[in-house]
């Protein structure tokens, strides 16, 4: 039975990414291992890890994103929580089973092998959760 | 100095417990390890852990405390991230040096000696921070 293992990250959305990082790494001392740019979703992410998660700072590049829209009706602050999980096929359709909405019916390949999928912030208590699995 | 050791858990507010819990148990296959019953905060929460974090679902059991305002006004969905931190003393003065906004100047107590403090979203882009340091 496919299970969450644990937290892989939270994603948070950023207007001045500049100001943001002086808190993170400045004020609670946390420390940004690299800079993405991130053409697919139109963003650029700073990545500070934090135990054996990370916190992923997010700031659109471009006005016309859905991210960019997000950030402009809701403020900045938390997008959505990332789970890994060990068989995201399985998971995927046990969600379905139980009626839940995904966002991605199967799952995305992104960087580094990497599967992924959202569910619907409908069907999680208005959370936006994504699931990933590493390449085996 | 003082630092940053993980995420201890991530808070999600919640307006019905059980839906709510029906998506994280039967859809992914989290366990609730208990339900506790906050006076303080005029909530329940229930307990899920992941990794060797939390997700703690917050239920407001009143329709007058700060956290019902809250959901009232943004819906539910992720409400905190809380950091554990080696030397939470330590931590606000650094915080307060670099001009960080805080909601509470002094640690307060909590369950099992566990010393918390939250810092303003003002001063943290939009994210409601808390930190907390176990008893040593």
């Amino acid at each position: 039975m496919a299970v969450v293992k644990r937290i892989d990250h939270v994603a948070i959305l950023v207007d001045d990414l500049e100001k943001t990082l002086t808190f993170w790494q400045d004020g609670l001392g946390m420390q940004m291992t690299h800079l993405e740019d991130v053409p697919a979703e139109k963003s650029i992410v700073a990545f500070l890890p934090v135990g054996g998660s990370e916190l992923e700072l997010v700031k659109p590049t471009t006005g016309d994103s859905g991210l960019s829209r997000y950030l402009e009706k809701r403020g900045p602050g938390m997008h959505h929580i990332c789970l890994e999980v060990d068989d995201i096929e399985g998971m995927l359709d046990r969600l379905r089973e139980q009626g839940v909405q995904l966002i991605n019916e199967t799952p995305v390949t992104g960087a580094g092998g990497k599967r992924y999928a959202f569910v619907h912030p409908k069907s999680a208590n208005g959370v936006m959760v994504e699931l990933y699995e590493l390449p085996r």
